[in-house]
C-alpha cells in the first residue's frame, strides 16, 4: 500500500472510483461480516463483481462552436484540445460519494472539452477565449474534489471547458536557504516530493488524497494534511501565488511577512477557481526529516483524549500528527483491520479496561534530538491525561495504510453501501458537545427501523484554540434512492454544524456541495465581497460557474 | 521606564511628541556630544527647551453642517460629540516623523469633530450619517500611526469626522478553554493585559508603541509586536472580526481554522479603516509566562548573525523575541546609553576581538522547563554560528527600555535632528544584500557634503523563510526643508525595497505614506480587487479616505 517515490500512481484515475483498481485489496470476509451485521448489507450483492471502469452511457455531442474552437486551438494548439469519450468522462467529476454513485449509475454531466495548456500565458489566452464566447471553465488538477468543486456546470453557457492543468508541473526557483520554490499548479505530491527530495527538501503535504492530488488543487481549497498540525495547512506554505484571470494577472505575496493592507494571497488561496486559475505559487519547503516515529496511545474516553491533545497544542508540543478516534471509529477500525496484531491490540486494551476506549495516532518527524525531546515532554502530558502507550506498532500501521481509505471505500461501495465523510473545525469549549450533536444528527437520519448506521469521527487537525471533527459514515445505501439518502442526512448535519459557529469545512472547501450554506459562514455581505472582487476579475463570470457561492 | 500595569499611560500623548512628556530622561551629555560629532548636530540647539505641548495655530471653524451634527448627536449622544479645539489638535496625525515636524511648526490639518461611538451599532449610526452627508470617517484608535493612517484627508467632503474608538474598550466572553477572548478595538495594550492577567492569560503583543495603541489598531494595520517571533503578528491572533460599514455589519472568522472559501478576515484585517471600522474582534490569548529569560550574544558580522537566526528559525527554535544589530546599531546603542555596564560591556566586547561586531537579544518565556529546553537547544546553535554569549544584563536592559524609543526620539528632535525609521521583510537568501542596498541609499541621500547620516538597522522578526529589516536614521535636520530632506531620502529608500522584491512594509502599514507603492505590492489588478471590495462596503466612499490605495 505504501508508494515507491520513483514509480508514481497512474495519472489517470478509473472514472467509478478511486486510483488504480489494481491496488484495491478487498474486503476480508471477517470485516464484511461484521459490517453486515451492523449495518445491514445486502446479502446479495458480491463485492468480487467490480463496476465497468466507466460508465457505459451515451454523451451529449460536444457544443463547442467552431469559432471557439478555433481560438482554443490558437491558444494552446488543437493537440491540447480533446473531446474524446475517455477525457470527457474522466473529467465529470470528483471523488465525492455522489460523483462515484453517479458515475456508477451513469447520471453524470461531462464538459465539452477538455483543454490542457502548457503555461499561464496559454491559460490567459483560453480564458481570454472563453470570455469572448461564453465559455464555462472549470479548473482541473487532480479531480479528487469531495464537493463537487470540478462538477462541470454549464447552465447558461454554451460549452463547458474542462482546464486540465497536468502540464504545468514544473518547479523551479529553488532557494535553498529562504528554503522556498516557485511551484506550477499541475505538479501531484508524489513528483513534488520526488523533485524536492532531491535537494533534501520537501512540503511536508499529505492529504489522503495525496496520491493523485495537485499542488494548484491543494491551494485552490484551501487544502490540510495529515501532518498538518506540524507542517501548517497549505494555505500556511503559500508565500506567493500567481493568477490568470479573464481580466488579466494578479500576483500577491511578498517577503515572508507583510503589513502591506489586506491579505490578497489569502482570497485567491480557497477561491477554488471561481476568481481566476493558479497557474504559480512561492511555497515554504522544509528539510526532510532525518527521523519519523509514529506511535500508538489509547485513552478510556474521547473527552479525555481531547483534553490530552487540547493540552499539547496548546503548550506548544502537538505531534506533527495527531488523529485521535472516538470510541466507534476505533471500535470499527479494528473490525476492519483483522489480523493476529489486532486481536493481540485488542486484547491488550480488554485486559487494561480500554476496550470502549479510543485510539490516538502520534506522528514525529524531525531532527532526531528535536524528536525525541518533543516526544518525551508530550509524552508526560499524554500520560499525565490519562494515556497509554501502546508502543509503534499502531502508529505504522495507520502510516502504511494512510492513502488507502479511497480504496476501502470502493470495496465498501461495491459491498452495497453508503459511505461518506464530512467535517468541520470549532473550539475546544464546543469540540465534544458538537461531535455529539453531529454524531446523533447523522444516526437519527440514516436510521432505518432499528439498523442504525455507523457514525465514526476522528479529530486530526489541532489548533491551540480549537480542532477539526471528521465524521465517517457507514450505512446500508438505498439504491432506489442513493443521493437522497445522503443529502438528507449531509443536509441535517450541516445545519447543526453552522448554526453551533463552527466552520461549514476545515479543509473539504466549499464546491458545489457546500454553497449554500456560504451566507450562513460569511454573512450576506461576506457573499457579496466576494461577488464583487468576481466582477473584477471575471467580468464575464465563465470561472467555474456554481461553485463557492450561492446563485445570485 | 517600565510600565506598572496597575498605573495605565496617560490616556492622551502630548501632540507633539509622545506620551507623557513627564516621563522623558534627556538626552545624556556624552550621547550628545557622541551625536554631534557623528552627524553634526547644531550646537545651539538647547535640549531642555521643550516644544510646547500643543502648536499655537488659529484652526479653521468646524465644517459639520447642522443637519450632519443633527445627525451625529442622534447616533451616539451629544455628549460624545467633540470639536474643542484641544479635541481637534490631538486628532490631526499620529506619531511619524513628519507628523511630529508638522505639529512641532503648526503646518497641520484637523478634523471637524470627534465623534466616540459606545457601541457597534453607534457606529453603523454614525456611518449611515457619514454617507449621507458626505463627511469623510478616520478611525482613531491610540493615534500611533507611523505612516499618516489618522491624517484627517477632507478633499472632497463637506467636513472629516475623527472616529475615536476609546469608549470601546470591553473584553468579553473570555474562553479560558479554548484560550480566547471578544475585545473591543479601543481598549490598549496596558489595559488589555491588566484584564487578561486577573485570569492569568496574555496577548504577548508588545510592539514599541504597546503603551498607547489600540487593539483595534493592531488589527487594522496588521501590526507585529517585540515578541512576535514567539508569539505571533496580531493577524495570527485575530479568529473572527466584526466590521461596521456604511453597507452594514460583516462579521467573519468562524472555528481554528477553515477551508470555507477566501480568507475574508484577512481581507479586513489590514483595511487600515477604509473598508470598515473594526468594532470587535475574537483573539486568541496565550497562558501568562511563569519564566522571561533575556539575554544578550554577540556575532562578528551581520551576515554571521543572520545566518544563526535563519538557523533557528528554520530547525524551529527561533526564540520568542530576536533581535539582531548591525554594527553601526550596535555602536550607536553603546554610545547612546553611557553608564558603568555599557562600558564593561564595551571593554569586553573589545578583548574578544568583537568591538565592531553586533549585538543579539533574544527573549525566551514560557515555563520554567519550555525556556529551558529551548534555551539550552538554541544556544548550540548560536554558538556553532559564531555567537558569544553576554548573559542576561544585556536582555534585560533592553527590556528595562523597550518602550522608550519615541520618549528619546523627542530628544533627539530636540536636539536638531531628524529621526525616522523605515522597514520591510524580505527572503533570507536576500537579507544582506537588501541591508546593504537600503542602507547606501539612504546614507547617499542623507549626506551633507562629508558628513553623512547614521544608518542603524536590525533584524527583529524572524520566520523560516526571511525575516524583517528595520532602519533608523539620524542625521541632522535641515528645517528649512524638514520634510522634503525625509521625503527624499524615503522615497529612494522605497524603491529600491519594492524593485528588489520585498515587501513594502513589514508592520507599520501603508497609511498615505506608503500609498503610492501599492500598485507596486499587488499590481494594477490588486489594487481594482481593493477598490471593489470598497465599493461594495462603502459606496459613497466615506471610510478614512487618502489611506491605503492611491487615488483612482
Amino acid at each position: 500500500m505504501t508508494v515507491d517515490e520513483n514509480t508514481l500512481p497512474v495519472r489517470d484515475m478509473v472514472t467509478t472510483g478511486w486510483g488504480d483498481p489494481g491496488r484495491r485489496t478487498g474486503l476480508p470476509a471477517a470485516a464484511r461480516s461484521w459490517l453486515g451485521r451492523r449495518i445491514g448489507l445486502p446479502d446479495e450483492k458480491d463485492p468480487d463483481v467490480l463496476p465497468p471502469a466507466q460508465p457505459a452511457v451515451p454523451l451529449p455531442v460536444p457544443a463547442v462552436p467552431d469559432l471557439a474552437w478555433t481560438a482554443l486551438a490558437e491558444a494552446v494548439g488543437a493537440d491540447n484540445l480533446d473531446e474524446s469519450r475517455e477525457a470527457r468522462l474522466r473529467h465529470a467529476g470528483g471523488k465525492s460519494y455522489l460523483d462515484l454513485v453517479r458515475y456508477r449509475s451513469g447520471a453524470i454531466s461531462v464538459p465539452d472539452v477538455v483543454v490542457t495548456p502548457g503555461s499561464h500565458q496559454e491559460v490567459l489566452a483560453v480564458l481570454a477565449a472563453c470570455s469572448k464566447f461564453r465559455l464555462a471553465v472549470v479548473p482541473f488538477g487532480g479531480g479528487t474534489s469531495v464537493v463537487g468543486g470540478v462538477a462541470p456546470i454549464g447552465d447558461g453557457y454554451r460549452a463547458v471547458v474542462s482546464l486540465d492543468l497536468r502540464r504545468m508541473d514544473g518547479l523551479s526557483q529553488m532557494d535553498t536557504e529562504s528554503l522556498t520554490v516557485w511551484a506550477e499548479p499541475g505538479l501531484r505530491g508524489p513528483e513534488a516530493e520526488r523533485l524536492l527530495g532531491e535537494h533534501g527538501l520537501t512540503l511536508g503535504h499529505h492529504p489522503q488524497s495525496w496520491e493523485h492530488a495537485t499542488l494548484g488543487g491543494y491551494a485552490a481549497t484551501r487544502s490540510a494534511g495529515q501532518a498538518s498540525s506540524g507542517y501548517g495547512r497549505f494555505d500556511d506554505m503559500v508565500l506567493a501565488v500567481r493568477v490568470a484571470t479573464p481580466a488579466g494577472t494578479l500576483q500577491v505575496g511578498r517577503g515572508p511577512a507583510s503589513a502591506a493592507g489586506p491579505d490578497l494571497r489569502g482570497l485567491l488561496v480557497g477561491s477554488e477557481g471561481t476568481l481566476g486559475v493558479i497557474t504559480g505559487m512561492r511555497l515554504r519547503v522544509r528539510r526532510k526529516p532525518q527521523v519519523i516515529a509514529d506511535e500508538g496511545w489509547s485513552f478510556k474516553t474521547f473527552a479525555e483524549g481531547t483534553t490530552a491533545l487540547r493540552r499539547l497544542a496548546q503548550a506548544g508540543l502537538a505531534p506533527d500528527i495527531a488523529r485521535l478516534s472516538d470510541p466507534d471509529e476505533t471500535r470499527a477500525n479494528l473490525a476492519l483491520a483483522p489480523g493476529a496484531k489486532t486481536r493481540l491490540l485488542r486484547g491488550l486494551l480488554a485486559v487494561r479496561g480500554r476496550a470502549g476506549g479510543c485510539l490516538l495516532v502520534t506522528g514525529w518527524e524531525g531532527t532526531e534530538g528535536s524528536v525525541e525531546d518533543r516526544r518525551r515532554a508530550a509524552g508526560a502530558v499524554l500520560r499525565a491525561n490519562g494515556g497509554l502507550r501502546l508502543g509503534p506498532a499502531v502508529g505504522e500501521a495507520w502510516r502504511r495504510g494512510r492513502y488507502h481509505g479511497p480504496y476501502l471505500r470502493d470495496d465498501l461501495l461495491d459491498a452495497g453501501a453508503l459511505v461518506e465523510t464530512l467535517e468541520t473545525a470549532t473550539s475546544w469549549s464546543d469540540l465534544t458537545g458538537l461531535h455529539e450533536a453531529v454524531r446523533g444528527t447523522l444516526r437519527y437520519s440514516l436510521s432505518v427501523g432499528t439498523t442504525q448506521p455507523l457514525v465514526l469521527a476522528h479529530v486530526s487537525h489541532v489548533y491551540p484554540t480549537g480542532a477539526s471533527l471528521y465524521f465517517t459514515v457507514l450505512a446500508a445505501r438505498d439504491d432506489d434512492r442513493a443521493e437522497e439518502q445522503w443529502l438528507v442526512a449531509k443536509r441535517m448535519a450541516t445545519d447543526v454544524i453552522v448554526q453551533s459557529g463552527a466552520t461549514l469545512t476545515h479543509h473539504h472547501a466549499i464546491g458545489t456541495d457546500h454553497r449554500d450554506w456560504m451566507v450562513d459562514e460569511v454573512g450576506p455581505l461576506g457573499v457579496e465581497v466576494v461577488r464583487a472582487v468576481k466582477g473584477v476579475l471575471d467580468p464575464q463570470g465563465v470561472l467555474n460557474p456554481g461553485k463557492l457561492l450561492p446563485d445570485a
